[in-house]
């Protein structure tokens, strides 16, 4: 597997970038596209494809930082009163572009973001039989 | 600030829940209003309100479960091939129940879910106007 993407030539420092965060592990910036004014991404700087390849304690890292940030946007001009933390891993869940990123996104009345959907109420028997399903799983997994 | 909530009584098992996983200081279990099948939650042990009231410690902890999850997702009957983190941090975000709360949401071709809003394309100068702003806010935090 190809590790490259556009994000390593941004934390190679090769692609321009808004940068915001940097320590020897993880780099945040402004994503280019973004949801809502001041929506970041926080990418690990050694590439994984994917949660699988991710290093756990990498992927830890991210969710730490992405604590700070989201804390950070309520005190600077964001001026946000909510943020949400949004990933997506798998072209199904619509990654596009194969390097993990946390998207940080804030959050002002009337801004139109949120999710698309409708939950369900399933019987507690069939929440059950799943539950019991992903147990052996991860019971296989370790 | 009070932070009981309904979570609290599935730590303690006083509440029914699906459950799937449970350590020392994190409890995942079914979503009861699943977005998508096999929609579960992660959840700290001790109760905290929002991100910023979350010992990073344990909110690392909530992402590494979720890398779990996803793994244990794909390879149970809920036969996912996608999964999508998402956290709502306060009301304006989505956040309606009052203990952290990380969902890990299944994803499988025309499941439905998504994100709702539309991405901007701004200017860089002003992606490097609020990037200046928010570098300040983290300053200010340490």
């Amino acid at each position: 597997m190809d590790p490259y993407s556009i994000f390593s030539d941004i934390i190679a420092g090769r692609a321009p970038a808004s940068r915001v965060y940097e320590d020897e592990d993880v780099l945040a910036f402004m994503d280019i596209r973004p949801m809502t004014p001041g929506h970041l991404l926080v990418v690990p700087k050694k590439p994984a494809r994917d949660l699988a390849e991710l290093d756990p304690v990498l992927g830890g890292k991210l969710f730490q930082v992405g604590q700070r940030l989201a804390a950070a946007l309520r005190d600077s001009e964001v001026a946000c009163d909510g943020v949400n933390f949004f990933l997506a891993d798998g072209v199904t869940a619509g990654q596009e572009v194969f390097h993990v990123h946390l998207h940080v996104i804030p959050r002002t009345p009337g801004d139109g973001f949120g999710l698309r959907g409708r939950p369900r109420t399933p019987p507690r028997a069939d929440l059950d039989y799943l539950a019991g399903s992903i147990r052996g799983a991860l019971q296989r997994g370790r």
